[in-house]
């Protein structure tokens, strides 16, 4: 990307979950960048299916998803019978939540869809439970750009930024959680170089991170994710900026895999790290990183690439999708109700009382 | 692979390198797993060009097929005039000197033979420099089983170790040098479990290493480069082992890009780190790592996979083939001379003079 680019001031043009005419459309994540294609989802098998396939992926954009299929799975149950949909819609309720076990951003939307329907709905669901997703969905992109804000405000100026996975309006509601501190760095003209992981296996960094900057006209680089030690040497980088699929009562984060990794090469070099979550993202719940249930993936996703095997037919693989970053290794969590530096249980307590 | 496989002691039937009727012949390493295509070098030329193109790889690969190249090479200018070969022979090994810039071997083996013209050599110079690669090509062999035995009695007992990119027989003479040492210590029967990384952009682990494993069947997993941290943190490794590019004098170690990042990582988690290369990988010449030249890599082999592009058109990279890590990150560099533990400069200067 030629230097004379300018950044793009939309910043939020893609859109990986829609609601159009009383269907669910997700942005098919596996097909791009070379094809940008919308699948209509029907019911809530197939939202499942989508969030487990990854058609959708990242932690708020897959509680977004989950949000609008239980509008799907309303419907579906209302109209089978009105009088039982709410006892029938607990088993699409189950379903949903079990798609993918790590990013609590799940639980969190489903959590929030079930008590819109504790709280009385009269007759037709569909309305309330529809203004309940879009709820969350408006409120998710109005957190984005407030972390945007809190997060760009820490940088400094002239600096380098390292992110991993995508954090952008493809993970997210819009704009983006790292990625969106990025975005409002940019425009605020405090960041001079952005450098993206490719993060195998799935190709997160290479194909979508590289995607959404290059729509925004945002200069990038992209590396192996083995190259960042190399580049954090060269002193070109000042913060590693992540999102979060879940961070524990004490501030442990679990991420894409190899986002501890980069947390031990920061530290090791002096450089900042920054996790960038909705407080959706935080689970109370959940007491240290070792409680944390890190999802194993198909051993094919390392052997294979797009279909295509690069391995002998007896290789074995082991594919964890995520890791746990030790709080202690975190110099700042960016959430939308401020911001906690070296977290820790107390502050992380505290910042969830706000 | 499954737990029933046994493994197979003959441990080095891959040859990368071969001399057969008069020509260099190279497996084409580009191609592996999926097809084992040895390619015929007919001059000097085609030999700068696939070592460029990484037909061979691994830096005493590079060596060695560098010495039989000289030997294409002096057949050539005798052939041209008998009178003259030693000038005109001058501009071929510059131009293969020049093929790849890091590793240090290809300059040795090089100037090796260069030696064994400037010691005499009367008449048809073919025989006398074929009996000196033959004898580098033969030495490797034994300084990798040298190696094997040393780095093996390292190891302790019962351990799970993790290796980087290839170094086994496709990387140099026959039997390699990290993957020696694996090879000795499964023969030992002292290794539990061996991981390989993938080693992006160019999949060294993925398509060299676990198929060399698989011949020998020894039963591996491969990572992705970045889970390596999250598999440290187990507990199932305890020493993870490289090879190397080019040794300074000072002990700071160029092997291919990741490895610092592996050396930070098993640093963090008290995991012992193995350098295993022989001693013509080590430069006196080179006071530090910082005077190693990097050498940087096409874009592309980053952006796209196997020809097939999965990267938005405008996309760019950084693609840095190596990276340097420090003497003070190594607990040993295992040579054919000995093992340096804690390596610094007075103790690899020892070592060179032994």
């Amino acid at each position: 990307m030629p230097g004379t680019a300018t950044p793009n001031p939309s910043f939020d043009q893609v859109r990986a979950i829609e609601w159009r005419d009383g269907h669910l459309c997700l942005l098919d994540q596996r097909e791009l960048p070379n094809r940008k294609i919308y699948l209509t989802i029907a019911n809530v098998a197939q939202a499942a299916q989508a969030i487990r396939d990854m058609v959708v992926r990242g932690a708020p954009a897959i509680g977004i998803a989950a949000a609008y299929a239980v509008v799907l799975a309303a419907r579906a149950r209302y109209r089978a019978g009105a009088q039982h949909w709410r006892e029938a819609i607990e088993a699409d309720l189950t379903l949903l939540n079990a798609a993918r076990p790590t990013a609590v951003n799940l639980a969190w939307a489903i959590a929030r869809m079930r008590a819109r329907i504790a709280a009385g709905i009269d007759g037709d669901p569909e309305p309330a439970l529809l203004e309940e997703a879009q709820r969350i969905h408006r409120e998710d992109v109005a957190a984005n750009r407030r972390m945007g804000e809190l997060g760009a405000q820490l940088l400094g100026q002239h600096v380098g930024v390292l992110t991993h996975c995508n954090t952008g309006s493809l993970a997210t509601g819009g704009y983006g959680t790292a990625l969106g501190v990025i975005r409002a760095g940019m425009q605020a003209g405090i960041i001079d170089a952005v450098f993206a992981g490719e993060t195998r296996p799935w190709l997160q960094g290479a194909r979508l991170t590289v995607w959404e900057l290059d729509q925004d006209r945002i200069p990038a680089q992209l590396i192996t994710d083995s190259a960042a030690a190399h580049l954090l040497k060269q002193g070109k980088v000042q913060w590693v900026i992540v999102g979060a699929d879940r961070i524990a009562a004490n501030g442990d984060t679990a991420n894409k895999i190899g986002t501890y990794q980069l947390a031990i090469t920061a530290r090791h070099h002096g450089v900042k790290f920054m996790v960038v979550a909705p407080t959706s993202t935080i689970d109370p719940a959940t007491e240290t990183g070792d409680d944390i249930v890190i999802e194993n993936r198909p051993e094919t996703e390392v052997l294979a690439f797009q279909g295509q095997r690069h391995t002998p037919p007896e290789a074995r693989a082991w594919n964890p999708a995520f890791d746990v970053t030790p709080a202690a290794l975190i110099d700042a969590i960016v959430t939308e109700r401020g911001v906690v530096q070296a977290p820790d249980r107390a502050k992380i307590a505290a910042l969830l009382r706000t």
